[in-house]
């Protein structure tokens, strides 16, 4: 009997633990199924206590995955709560005996933090300036599927392109720039061209005011990118950076669009979220048949302020580009919001008031007590 | 007029250059077109005085076509030669006013050399043990597009796949291992079972010593590739490694035979070639179709003895399959000399005498004088 030889416990344990980890992927519905479990257990493993919050961005799960998990394995007396998520004795032994964890320690790059690249002196000095212009930024639209990346991460994108020859007299467009990229890019002095498509005019009057504040020469345009280029933008750049709506059609039609800005061939910098395999295995053919190459992964590149639900970490890809040719999808319902109706929970933090919004904005919200500021609390699909 | 008005130099200057950047790109036939050319300029930009090799590693692109391009700008008057490649004074102009170059820094992280892991005292300790072991490698068989990791490769390789938990408590698997990855990720004692596939009787009696030496549990079977793994192999591992041979029929090949160890889904570790990006789009599509996503993709993570053909660095990809397929191509043709036929020119390091090799093993040779050390000197594919 071959199951009497595995490690020094009862073989009636292991086959608990088997099925519970079974039972749990089934539970949460994810398609990385128990792989994603253990992937949620050996960061406890390695980090606890440990915040759900940091288990999503480590994992590179959605946050309500994790925290479904968190609440039954806490059920199961396989983790406990203190200061965070912490394994249990049984918890312990289930990982060690069970799934063979044997080591704490991270190996992730400690100076760049997995990046790759670090930010010189130049580059911390253009962070240092533009860092005021990132607390101006208005409230995110979250119908747009907005939401903001911290300056670090921009001006790591900046540096990002810069190492690889994409900054230095390159011709650079942004197809959507609510992460204000186009800052530390334009402050480098180095690009030929800098221009900005997007749809959202607080956003590009902004832009503009840094623009004309440090003498530069950012070209902003005011444009639904549902609709074509404007002619004058098309076939003549040699770089775009995206940053798109985190559903395939909304990933379809913003690097389509890139593709016409750029002609036939070029780069793209495409920052996007860590999607399940299934969809990721559909995103990954729409480059493909793009002719885009992914010439360069690094996950857990982009940190968002707020965006708890993505686990507030995206990757970043370097695309090199050949015989391009745009594929659109259906390019009506590229914003999460249209593809799966979701109602939020925000409470009010001056009254703790709660409100429940059904793909609105909570930027148009004001309290009945006049309070103006709310916190999500939970979200909801719908069927 | 718009040519008048870029930079401060003659229209006829700027001119001048467009042409002899196409010329160059042309010349030399490399799939990136000018922008190989700019990457090659940029990289002696940086890093002036600076090497064919060094400059190859760093740009990616293969050494006959760096040392070409050399040679081309030698003759052009924008490169001279002292202690290795250094702009001259036109060559300056021709980068600075007519590419826009502007930036010498290297914003590569210093501590882990953009590979986004390090080794710490546990993995260091484990190089220190493989080092003596990798001494012991046989020559290689360029017949079989061997080319072997450095040391260092290696345990990288196997702190990141310690990095991802695709060791601990894993079945793992290598389809060939001329690099001798299984020794590092053995050494660990974090797998459940480590299972290596190779052809070359040779470096499996070396693993079976180390095996031995180690006290470890590393099982090693002799199998031509080209076959079906044999039935007790398929369908039973969690992850595979593996560094095929540098040609699309031989990538197909080994990534098929890792995914009948594998079953309909797992992981996968594939060091492979930066390829001209018309081969590059084809590999990509055939990973897609095997229904692999790359999660993640280093750029220069591998580091090679002697195998300046491939500039000396290929990259590393993590895989995730779901549902996954082989593919298999033409399954005799995997190694780059048959597919193209290439003529190899080595120089006896004793007496100096030249000798030409039609792929023949140079493992084989041994000089008139007695000696048995050659250098290879030069390169020619036949058409």
């Amino acid at each position: 009997m071959i199951i009497g030889k595995i490690g020094k416990g009862k073989a009636k344990d292991y086959d608990k633990y088997k099925i519970l980890l079974k039972n749990v992927a089934k539970k949460v519905n994810v398609a990385e199924g128990e792989r994603a479990i253990e992937d949620i257990l050996r960061v406890i493993y390695k980090h606890q206590p440990i915040s759900t919050k940091r288990i999503a961005q480590l994992t590179k799960l959605p946050l309500p995955i994790v925290a479904k998990v968190r609440s039954i394995l806490e059920r199961e007396r396989i983790l406990r709560r203190d200061k965070g998520a912490i394994l249990t004795e049984e918890g312990l032994e289930f990982v060690e005996k069970y799934l063979k964890f044997k080591y704490k320690k991270s190996l992730r790059c400690p100076t760049c933090n997995g990046r790759g690249i670090v930010l010189d002196e130049f580059f911390e000095e253009i962070l240092y300036k533009v860092k005021p212009w990132f607390n101006k930024r208005p409230e995110v639209n979250t119908l747009l599927d907005q939401s903001f990346a911290t300056p670090e991460t921009s001006v790591y994108r900046a540096a990002l392109m810069c190492e690889k020859g994409d900054l230095e007299g390159k011709r650079i467009i942004f197809i959507g720039d609510d992460d204000l990229t186009s800052l530390p890019v334009a402050l480098t002095n180095f690009p030929e061209e800098v221009c900005v498509v997007d749809i959202d005019e607080r956003l590009l009057k902004l832009i503009e005011k840094f623009n004309k504040a440090e003498n530069l020469n950012i070209k902003v345009v005011k444009h639904d990118l549902r609709d074509e280029l404007p002619e004058e933008l098309r076939g003549r750049f040699d770089v775009f950076n995206t940053d798109p709506p985190y559903t395939i059609n909304g990933l379809k039609l913003f690097l389509s669009r890139g593709i016409e800005s750029l002609g036939s061939e070029g780069i793209a910098y495409l920052s996007y979220s860590h999607k399940p395999i299934d969809e990721w295995i559909k995103i990954q053919k729409a480059i493909t048949d793009m002719n885009f190459v992914i010439s360069e992964l690094i996950p857990n590149f982009n940190y968002y302020e707020g965006s708890e639900i993505i686990g507030n970490t995206t990757f970043i890809a370097r695309l090199i580009g050949k015989d391009l040719k745009p594929i659109l999808g259906d390019t009506k319902n590229i914003y999460t919001g249209l593809v799966k109706p979701t109602i939020r929970y925000y409470k009010c933090l001056k009254c703790g008031k709660i409100y429940k919004l059904l793909n609105e904005r909570i930027e148009n919200l004001k309290c009945s007590c006049g309070g103006k500021k709310f916190r999500m609390i939970k979200r909801e699909k719908l069927k």
